[in-house]
Formats: C-alpha cells, structure tokens, sequence
C-alpha cells in the first residue's frame, strides 16, 4: 500500500479486538524504525517492545486505562535517553568506524563536535533534543505501521515518571516519551472508525515564500 | 519502492546538484505532510515551502552556509505554533464539524478539553509540545521524500531567531523548529554518498520487556 494511501486508512484507533499481529509485520515495522532518520545518526532512544499482558495490565493503570495497551497485540513504548553522556558517544563514535571500516582517529574531528555539544547542553536540554529525536522514529513507526496495515494508537496520555518508575526506566538512562499499540480495530466498538479524518487544506497548512 | 528499501536508500545529503524535482513528486510529499500522524489531528505547524532562490539566498546565510539550502530544488520550512491560542482551537473544532458534517454542540466537550489543556499550559510549553508534533510531520516527510526517491537533508543546524525574524515568522504565530531541502544528490562531489548508514543494532535498540 502507497504510503498516501495507508496515511489516509490509518487512525488513532480507540478499541482494539486482541488479534495478533504476525511477526513478520512486526519486523517490518520494527526495522522501519531502526532505519529511521536521526540528528548525526545518534538515535538517543531505545524502544521498549512490551508483548506479556500482565505487564500491559499495570502500564495501563498509569495510562488512564486505555483499553488499546491490552487489546493490542503489543505495546511500544518509545523511550529517549535522559541525557547524552560521553559513553553514548563512545559507543556510537566505535560502531560508526566498525560499520565504516574506518580508524577510530579518522572520526576524532566527528566525536569531539559530539562532546562538545552534548557538553554544552544540561541533562534536560539533552533529554528535550533526544526527545524530539524520538518522535521521528515515531512518526516513521505511525507510518511503517499503516503501511503494513497494522492499527496503531499514537499515545502522550500517560503519567511518564509513573510509568519509568514502574519499569525502572532511571536506572537504564530512560524516560518515556510516547506510546504504540500496535493490533486490528475492534470495528463494531469504536466509536472513531466511521468518521472522517480531518486535516487541514492545503492552502492552510503550507504557505509559499515569498507571498 | 517500499519504505524499508527507501529509508535504506536515504541519507542526509550534503551536496545536491540543483535539479528540479517534478511537481508531482512534490505534491506527494506535501500531500503526506498534510495526512501525518499528530496529537487529537490539531496540527500545530506551517509548512513554509520556498522555491525562489534570492530568498533561500539568504536563509542560508543563517543556515551555517549549508549548501543543500540552494542547491536543492526547493526547501520545506517546518514551523511550530508558537502558543496554542483559543483562536486556533476555534479553527480547528469549526474544521472538524465542516469535514465531518456534525454540529458544533456535538463537540463542545472536545473543544473544552482542548481549551483546558490549552490555558494550563504557558505559550512556552504550548511551543515545545507543538515542536515536538512538527516532528512527526518532519520524519513523514523523510519517510515520503525517500519512497519518491527524492533526496533531502533533514537540518536542524540553523539560527531558529534570526530565521524566524527575516520570514516574520513571529507576526505568523510561528517558531521555525526543522529544515529539508528537497533535491538530489551530487554524487561527484558528495563525501557521505559512499558511506555505510550507521545504525544501531537490533539487539541494542528494542528493549524485550519483561526482560
């Protein structure tokens, strides 16, 4: 399915009918995501996959109980780096020279650019920019997910540090940002799959320069 | 091309070599903008799209001199609401009762829970919440340029205040957050054209929970 197409099928589905997702779909999505566009290819996220339905039962407690975390077929939880340490870097600076073939001095220009930025910034300021990352990643999973035509609700309502708390997200250098179930409408109880998408017209939304 | 293939193909092109890319490639990616993903379908964004090289002539000059900006056939400007007004969420609650053909009490409850998030938040929250959504809309048109097998530079490496004062984005109630010139690649003369794409490994990116 084109990828206008499976935009305009796509909505934030409310209820979900529990039937799984095969996995190999799911691996499309998933890659999608590996692949996703990141500021110097840092990706400063980790995706947390959550399958087991005892643990989607307590994140939705903290997810003002929406009925998707469990109806789904999985959760994705999307999860920026609290802050970019020298370590990050490090990792990243070594799997760019193994991926590349290249010595790790030829990337030192590279990997001191990226300290000193991430230097600069405080912890919060880290977290903010890691977090906008995230969203990339998200929008591509929201898309990737359409394109396989496999529901997906886009979630920000949930309480955040209850939910990093619940799953120990401080001590992995986490904290939670957004949300994706990902599963098949319930088409006979949700209320939403009948209406139209709204988006605004084209004439509103971009404006050419110079008017 | 599938959007795996395309996000495979993609990189963040450093050199382009003026072409110009068909309006109907262009229509598509504006049209998949437009259909993004974005939190209770508010779009808090404006897509500026400049063509006309003088103007982009001086954009660059805020952009540290990124050549992609007038090399590219044209460049996307991806603006956040600075603050989320009464006035846009008036727009919004009207457009959807229009698209949908339901009336306006019909979504009073809607339109209240919006005024209410709204008025708790200062403009500043408002704008990185709308940023952060822009984001979405960002990483769908990475995704869309990729499928079009068009080539873009997602950029965030510019001067947002001095760009948002010569577009007079402030009189718009907009804050420049995301550049992507739109073009293709000069492969002579681009260093990154032959590089690996460096990205996390599976294993080290998803996080299986419960462990």
């Amino acid at each position: 399915m084109s990828l206008i197409q499976a935009l305009k099928w796509r909505y934030a589905v409310k209820r979900m009918n529990g039937q799984q997702v095969p996995q190999e779909k799911v691996n499309n999505i998933l890659e999608a995501i590996r692949l996703s566009a990141s500021s110097m290819g840092l990706q400063p996220y980790n995706i947390l996959v959550v399958e087991d339905l005892e643990l989607r039962e307590k994140i939705k407690a903290v997810a003002n109980n929406q009925p998707q975390i469990t109806e789904s077929s999985l959760l994705l939880i999307f999860a920026a780096w609290d802050n970019i340490t020298p370590a990050h870097i490090e990792v990243f600076i070594n799997n760019t020279a193994e991926v590349r073939g290249v010595s790790l001095e030829s990337l030192d220009g590279f990997k001191n650019s990226l300290l000193g930025i991430a230097e600069k910034n405080t912890p919060e300021q880290s977290f903010q920019w890691a977090a906008r990352q995230t969203y990339i990643a998200f929008g591509t999973a929201i898309a990737a997910a359409a394109i396989e035509q496999v529901d997906a609700t886009p979630m920000e309502g949930f309480n955040a540090p209850a939910l990093d708390e619940l799953l120990n997200l401080k001590e992995k250098g986490l904290r939670s940002v957004t949300l994706l179930p990902l599963g098949y409408r319930d088409a006979d109880n949700d209320w939403l799959v009948k209406m139209k998408k709204v988006r605004r017209d084209k004439d509103k939304l971009f404006i050419k320069l110079p008017a």
